[in-house]
């Protein structure tokens, strides 16, 4: 099983398998299988009622596209699996089949399975998080002291260095990941309420079975039932938006940092369909396009959440798809990114090129020593000359500066010589580097 | 090839099929094929490379799976496609190998297949628009006179009727209708530009190449390609967006009425896998889960128009899928709501029942007659206090205001005997009614 | 200051002050004043230059209209601001002109002065959640045993407590306030960067002044400026649209408990302008609103976080509006919602009648019952022909299948004389109700 | 009357103007006072009566943030409106004030009066809009054989020329107004339809009372009131957000363009609070934020259509003040990308600079005329070294392909000495930018 070509850049072979048919079907039918022992056990059905309907709920016995077209008519899912579970178990077991799916809720199964697999889906995210943490903090260490260029609203700024820029990416990332584990943690939690959310149908049984229920299945057992209540899959959901909003701000400065005019650094990338000399960032690609389309797909669920009393009609009904699209777009995004960083060429020689190409960059640094002794307007005028000066010309702005006689009895010589040295101008730059990806967070 | 389990109440079984691994690699080598004809036509490339290509170009023999996961590579299915068809080409004619593919770039392959597939996909639509016109044409000429509550911030209303209810869900689902299949019609067009979207590797043919590829391919040839301007497309998907709240309004009102405290019609709807007595509404259900998805899937279209210069960089890449996902919203919905409305049950008694238990709603037409005599503040004191004692003593509000001498002195008794009349305070309803399902637009 | 017209539902008073174009500037001049201390206190500028500054200032003397018409020019409300005080102070004291918004860059007042009115923002906030919490608290102790009809898919179920529902809202909020209050205290920190991020212009002091400038503002100083990265601010948005999703459930489950025909709780709500009778739901209104309308902005936040290198063009200038609009609106619902709570009319006799009108709700209920002995098949059959004689003949489910010998003889006459008790069919709602308001979340 | 601080970069001066306070304030006194007039034409209500109501409806009388503030209360702004309107048309006649509001609905008000702010809009826009069209139609024609890269996923691609790209931008802006236009035209009509979309309180009157007030406000008079129905304006905002997703599009081209590594064209732009040498796309930021923020509007706006019955609660409310939003944001978008148009300086010998540069770009025109004589395999591998090669050693690619003999004996030496001119190598580009301004769109 594997993505299918129209969503092929949106989610990974990993995680398209994870929310598959089979998947799924696997997980709904974990749920019937271990509800049903969970009942056993507390003397609600028999055991023998348990092993049938275990022997019956064979995910491979099972036609998924039959039960997706029935689905349709019913709204959900889990009747024609249910119908098709008590066909099976009769088969096997006619006294059995009386207590397929006993006290639950078609939401009750759809909801847990769901969970399931947001649980297997997290541990794959969790895995390339990690992979992507290590390779920003090689990349940050690596470069700590190599300058270059500030860029602001994509003009040239003042420098910066590489290993400050990756430590910016670490430190989203880092965040990011945290929020990301402690929401999947959060939801990942059993759905067990009956047809109202009260469990009625097991009388003062309730909160036993259920608590055996969500051991069986591996899963916290949270307070009560959450049918109408789905503010822990929003925590999740947006704790993905803002994880690919993260990786999306990584991948937009790889392109920028790729392009031909600029090459200070490359993903390992891929190449066209027409164009032999063609090298395309094709990881930051899919990042991109994922911190394009989830944050539409995050407002979905949210407009979803005002579900009517004890389960919605509508708002509720397409979460499952939605989740699936968020979290794999993530997974398509952090799986990129991983790639990108861990393959990224980086050249410091280009970067002090291009900062030497832009040497204007330190006129801020040319006010800063001139405005105190010449007054800000004073400064301001020279300043603005030698930079038109310097553009016309095409000369370097510190040698144009230093013609001007007023600068040169306003800041002595070593300093003017020096004005352009980024390596100067770098202020608090590896400070902020190092508690970036220093402490605890690595 | 069915819709997937996750996904099954966000797509119709038609439209999974349309934009299925099969009809997409179908598509995209129907392409293929194409623009060889079109290219040996016009003695760019030999009649028998074009033979060559369009034997090996059969859908059967391409593994969509394998093309999907090396898509991630390269950040287009076109690639992997190409690199087998090329293969494939060489084991019949290794000269003809030279000619895949030739002058074209991946774009032109992908957005061009999309197209195709767009087409088949709104005959679909438009199939179940026309089932959905109709049967709510003959819904309002059924019940035109049926007077039923208004509802105003789902609170009682003066009078109007089912006929005009249904006009109105009309005369929005008609708009609708237009719009949508306008904008599909414009969308729908050829996408060829080669590398740059020029057609240079053509040299002086391009234009004639791509006006016998358009008629192979029985699409219109715009004015030129259109790689990074994506605003045929989203007025197609905004049209689907607006459709789909069209049609999310229409199920909201049928839950509403299909409430069992309100029970004035019911869609034919689904069961339950627990509650013996449920009938849900399944259709709308799925009409409104569309609503509540397709807007945050047309926000990240939108979202991903700004594409950079010649082919964009994420912003494009998750068109397709997100696309093809507005759709299939749209059309389940639709087919869900034509379904609906098909076996819709109406209860005109009950209607007239409702009206009946709130009779305080004709205190407007009450006041209508009241004020011109007693003035407007007077009018209102004797109002209201007649709706309080009629509520606080459960009586007809009519009967009530009977009793105040200012108010029989000031309307006849004949007039106060038909104040709750819901016939006598309908307005306008059968002439928007009439205006609505009537002339053109029918 | 108050709300205009066209947003008057979309805020409170109290939130459109703090976003107000005074409060606004206030918090950027505060930013220069703390500043110019904080530099001063570091020996980067002198204290008279600190104090001209402080003087020069005062919010009162600056023209927010034409600050904001000039920004459209630069990109930046601050440029036409630092450019008024520094005239200002070039009145005051001609040598500190120079040192007005010494080493710092417009974002990092933007930033900043959003992030204090964020602060008291979150304080507005927070006093309406404890407000709600309370008022919810109380109504589920109130009504912990008032059966009522669960709905699903707004369809009659089984039934549960008033006493539950509330529960379910006060966890919901709860749990979202918990985030929305860590969300808030998490971004709520200074921005100081400089021109790329670095303090370059500080040299060596770039730390030191921050800590002090931090100080001064009452604000914690992160581990690094944070100009490009937004996960911060992602975060405190997305609690907001969580909140708001939290309270359009809430919202959504009163307008359907006030509508006339369920009638079985009521908010305070407004009237109408032209039906006497009317009264509307009008805080729910406001609430799903907001609930409609917050889930776009957040979407509109992540959609920008992909910001170019240092300072991002685009993505991040209209971050600021979107914050200020989706804080208000959660704001707007949350007062909205505390208002409706704390006024909630609750009427549990006509919960009572509306389960007794309903009775075949209990059909799950002798489904538990029969079908152990009679088997699933036959226990279906059985009660499925009760409840079509019970509809046609509008009759009580239990009496139509009392009637029934292979009922009679499968359950005993007192059980089956109870089998519509409503509160003898509530499971565990009274253990989740207290699991929900009880322990450490109250 | 301006923008506020902190949205002055989401709307434009006079667009503020026309959705603020005074403005909308206006619009819904000249519907009650047309109604007035209308109502005593057709006899429903005395002439003096409409006269009283005219002159106490004078827009200055009225205190808006009065009004906002109750309108919290009623969940619309015309209760507390109306209440004013009676008060100072009781003391003027008290007999008129019975006839103020008469017939009408809360709604009818507030959309008719939205409906005439947006007319007002429209024209802004479409002033801009045609400064737009203008600007691009002089650049393609200045620019018309000025060759440029082609940039495809932000690398370097075969060339294309600045008139062609210049077309392209004109192109989408031009069907992009197109589509604004007839949308807002479709959606600038009357609301009229009393409590419940009836007239009923105009008895038989309804239709003509309708029109004669259409008339006076100069609208057109649909078919039927739209109160639950709002396709038109969904229609009207989605043309909002795909005129800005094409702004967005050419704001993004700008902002690469104007890189100072690239530094192929600039827009005037805005200068830095901090770095005296900077100049910034502050346009493109505006026309950027815009395309980022819109789409969730649009998002916000879709997902409150489907309202309940004869006017909804929630999605509705929050309609207005979205829908501002988004015109303003499309507004400030256009007159930002109208001024970088406008004054947008082209530099077309670096174009032909950074194409030397880069002339790698021809091995695509290479493939072509190699593969035919070599075969595409022995073809792309002499490339493929060429390439490597000529990026090893910093040489022109044609040189290097010239020393090998095998492609000297395919290609003749005129043709390889002109592979990399990019002149000889544009295709139909001239044809397609022809096509795109000429006829009938200019």
């Amino acid at each position: 099983m594997s993505q299918r070509l129209l969503e092929s850049l949106t989610t990974t072979e990993p995680l398209a398998e994870v929310f598959s048919d089979g998947a799924f079907l696997d997980a709904m039918l974990r749920f019937e299988r271990a509800l049903a022992r969970a009942e056993a056990r507390n003397g609600i059905i028999t055991s023998s009622a348990a092993d049938a309907i275990a022997r019956a709920a064979a995910p491979e016995a099972f036609d998924p596209a039959s039960i997706a077209r029935d689905a349709t008519r019913s709204g959900t899912v889990t009747i024609p699996l249910v119908q098709r579970l008590i066909e099976r178990v009769s088969a096997i077991d006619p006294a059995a089949a009386t207590y397929v799916h006993w006290g639950a809720t078609s939401q009750d199964v759809t909801d847990t399975a769901l969970v399931l697999c947001l649980q297997r889906a997290h541990a794959i995210l969790v895995a390339n998080h990690e992979r992507l943490t290590k390779a920003l903090h090689r990349l940050s260490e690596q470069y700590a002291s190599a300058p270059m260029l500030g860029r602001t609203l994509m003009q040239p700024a003042p420098p910066t260095t590489f290993g400050l820029k990756a430590a910016g990416w670490f430190g989203a990332v880092s965040r990011s990941g945290e929020q990301m584990t402690s929401a999947f943690k959060a939801a990942c939690v059993l759905q067990f309420g009956g047809a109202s959310g009260t469990l009625a149908a097991l009388g003062s049984h309730g909160r036993k079975v259920s608590d055996d229920l969500a051991r069986e299945l591996g899963l916290p057992n949270p307070e009560a039932p959450w049918h109408a209540h789905r503010d822990r899959l929003a925590t999740l959901v947006t704790s993905c938006g803002i994880y690919t909003g993260t990786l999306g701000k990584i991948a937009r400065d790889i392109t920028l940092l790729m392009q031909q005019e600029v090459a200070e650094a490359a993903e390992p990338g891929g190449g066209s369909s027409t164009m032999p000399h063609k090298r395309n960032p094709a990881g930051c690609a899919i990042a991109l396009a994922a911190a394009t389309r989830v944050p539409g797909l995050v407002a979905a669920f949210l407009a979803g959440m005002p579900q009517e009393h004890e389960r919605g009609v509508g708002g509720h009904h397409a979460e499952a798809a939605t989740t699936a699209d968020i979290v794999q777009g993530t997974g398509a995004a952090l799986a990129a990114v991983a790639g990108a960083i861990e393959g990224l060429r980086v050249d410091p020689v280009r970067m002090l090129h291009n900062i030497a190409a832009n040497s204007e960059v330190f006129a801020e640094r040319a006010m800063m020593l001139l405005a105190p002794v010449l007054g800000r307007e004073a400064a301001k005028r020279v300043i603005a000359q030698a930079l038109e000066t310097a553009r016309r010309d095409g000369r370097r702005f510190v040698d144009v500066l230093s013609e001007d006689e007023s600068v040169t009895s306003a800041i002595d010589l070593a300093q003017l010589s020096t004005l352009d040295r980024p390596d100067e101008y770098l202020g608090s730059a590896e400070e902020f580097r190092r508690r970036l990806i220093g402490g605890d967070r690595q």
